[in-house]
């Protein structure tokens, strides 16, 4: 999997694939990250890729012109399944669509910042538009980095062993159940006794118990 | 405000702190960021702080006493208003949570990896689980990351101009209407007339109206 991620702060982004899992992800070969510098793109002296919003008020827009420069040259190169849009208005992230888009070959990540970019670039050039939640955050680059997180760790190879995967929360509407490791006894905290027992279908159930408990009790709303 | 983040990829998390709003924050005092490698709290030789969870499965629980001492420590150097946990399970941050943590005086984010923390983790020391949505990471870094910008932003005095995070999405229930910047005619592709009209209480009409339409469209559940 290719991922090319148009930002205009690329060092701001760049510790999380550095380190852990989304290094090992890259050492592997298993998915090839390519950050573009926005400025690089841009068609004026002052390098500037943004300017004041017509109507007037308060936060930049960035402009359509490197936008286009930049996700045209990148689309002469090859093609790419979705151009994506970090946006607190876009479609929220779930772990469906992080499966999903663990399947294409190639996508673009387009970082907004400051107010947003041109709705032109929008209309012409995005495919899907993602948020990562009901919040605002300075910009679309740890957007990015929280979608690519959750999107890489999905490819077959990236995580040690894949079972883990599969026993997180969401994969199944459900959270997860409690765990616990030792000691068994820590100041008088004691571990729930049948996870001591041996007894595996017992522990399984008790799982599946817990995990529904704490579903319902949480997020009711996944067991819908 | 001060903010106490434990967790074992320190590295992982810092380009983010390094760079545009969050280093502004901290340069101007606003915001003291302090990272805790759990790794120097853990009691044995091979400085693991992990272990194989009880009951058997795949994927490792992260110990209790590194986390305890690490927590004690801490709190025995100041009083700390909320001891968070990012995990998915935790409740869902919104704008409503980022605006409360942003009055707090001292928090602790602890950030599980692996399978998460020993249950008995969260039942003694946290005050707060946090999730940043129905999907899962490689670990609970991104997610703090996250929480920080979301909350750091609305310090007064992070952003340069306040009255920006004021018309962000969710502030008030709606997301923002679509913006646009010059040129107002690009390759054919215009900005609406109204927002060249120069006429402002129109202009703020259409934004309003733009805005509500925008969230019936995609989010009615915000209208609710």
């Amino acid at each position: 999997m290719r991922i090319d991620i148009i930002t205009i702060l690329p060092d701001l982004m760049k510790s999380p694939f550095s380190d852990s899992i989304l290094k090992r992800a890259q050492s592997k070969g298993l998915v090839d990250i390519h950050f573009h510098n926005l400025r690089d793109y841009s068609t004026n002296k002052q390098k500037s890729i943004d300017d004041y919003q017509f109507g007037g008020g308060a936060g930049m827009v960035m402009m359509i012109e490197p936008i286009d420069l930049c996700i045209s040259k990148l689309k002469s190169e090859r093609d790419y399944q979705e151009i994506i849009y970090m946006t607190p208005d876009g479609e929220t992230l779930n772990q469906g669509i992080a499966n999903t888009l663990s399947l294409k070959e190639n996508i673009i990540i387009l970082c907004g910042h400051y107010k947003g970019v041109d709705q032109r670039v929008r209309d012409l050039f995005i495919t899907k538009e993602i948020s990562i939640g009901d919040f605002v955050l300075s910009g679309g680059e740890l957007a990015a980095n929280v979608l690519c997180d959750a999107v890489i760790r999905l490819i077959p190879g990236v995580l040690n062993d894949e079972t883990s995967a599969l026993t997180d929360s969401f994969q199944d509407n459900l959270l997860a159940p409690p765990v616990y490791t030792r000691p068994s006894d820590y100041k008088g905290n004691k571990v729930p006794d049948i996870l001591l027992s041996g007894n595996f279908p017992k522990i399984e159930e008790w799982r599946e118990e817990q995990a529904y408990q704490r579903t319902k009790e949480r997020r009711p709303d996944l067991l819908d």
